[in-house]
């Protein structure tokens, strides 16, 4: 279970930051407010921002044939970006939007550059952030392929430790690629709910 | 197409390098041969080698109820590695094996360590390679999933410019998920054989 935190502390987690850094992160970055339904990207778009979560929920769809299929959360203390678009810098097959009004602190592509070659250790916190990510995304897909709703549910609760209780079990329901009434049994036979 | 570099090539053409640090990075990575058939990388083992292919192709593959499917191959001027095992530090769930005799550059785990803090740009360098290759991945999956074996094998063939003569078409078909006769007859349309 991941603790809230703030973006500094995310950063100082993994890095060292001098007072004049800590400095320059907090002009680099940027307060952006989403209302609930109102997108990070669109599908089509090129996604010139990561963000950093500090309060809401964003969660990752891909629409499939007219359904949108949730694919991944993420929720205050977590970075939200699509680095299939944003690495390569190309339009995107995925959408991000607010399940909750949210407060983000977002970065440019441009300035996300200055971040990594002004800070002495900025390369370092993206390899980390991006290994993370790359194998948390991984872990994930093998879990989607090989693991039951069940198990996956379990791992859902784990990770996002009280999303669960903010958002619509459908949302719940297509992240786990069940029907909404599936999800229902799950729950209740691990919360011990009738 | 990707062109043929060395290990050092590939490091320069990301970052740069003083004279002292490429003495470092060729004490850094070992030279290691694997023979035709040979392991780099068992499943239930901890990946703790990446390998820079100097000469030669690796195939990834998956066990799947005791059917190997490949899903990526790597071959001159490229890395291979599985991240998902490496970067934790965990057993894998994936095998990766020498489809010719193989001459890679390999550094493990704690030597990157030492890459990355010893370079003036060795983070950067790590950041940028896993970044092509989270891209890369996302891609591959995306494409396996939306398009058609045809469009699969063009990319392929794109990507892995004379892999499709070296190696047995069995694995080829593996790759694109059909039979061996569908590949054929793709083969076929694509290359105007009869």
């Amino acid at each position: 279970m991941q603790k809230r935190m703030s973006l500094l502390q995310v950063i100082k987690s993994l890095i060292k930051l001098t007072k004049a850094e800590e400095v320059l992160v907090s002009q680099l970055f940027k307060e952006k407010l989403y209302r609930k339904g109102e997108y990070f990207l669109e599908e089509g778009k090129i996604c010139n921002l990561v963000g950093f979560v500090d309060k809401g929920i964003m969660r990752y769809y891909i629409n499939d044939e007219g359904e949108e299929k949730n694919y991944d959360f993420a929720q205050e203390g977590q970075f939200v970006c699509d680095m299939e678009s944003f690495a390569p810098q190309i339009p995107s097959r995925k959408t991000i939007q607010a399940l909750e009004d949210a407060t983000l602190f977002v970065i440019s592509y441009d300035k996300l550059q200055e971040f990594y070659s002004k800070l002495r250790y900025g390369d370092r916190f993206g390899r980390l952030v991006i290994e993370q990510v790359f194998v948390r995304t991984l872990q994930d897909l093998n879990s989607f392929y090989t693991e039951s709703p069940e198990e996956r549910y379990r791992k859902f609760l784990d990770k996002h430790y009280d999303i669960d209780q903010r958002i619509s079990q459908y949302h719940v329901a297509s992240y786990l690629g069940v029907k909404p009434q599936s999800l229902s049994r799950i729950r209740k036979r691990i919360l011990g709910r009738k």
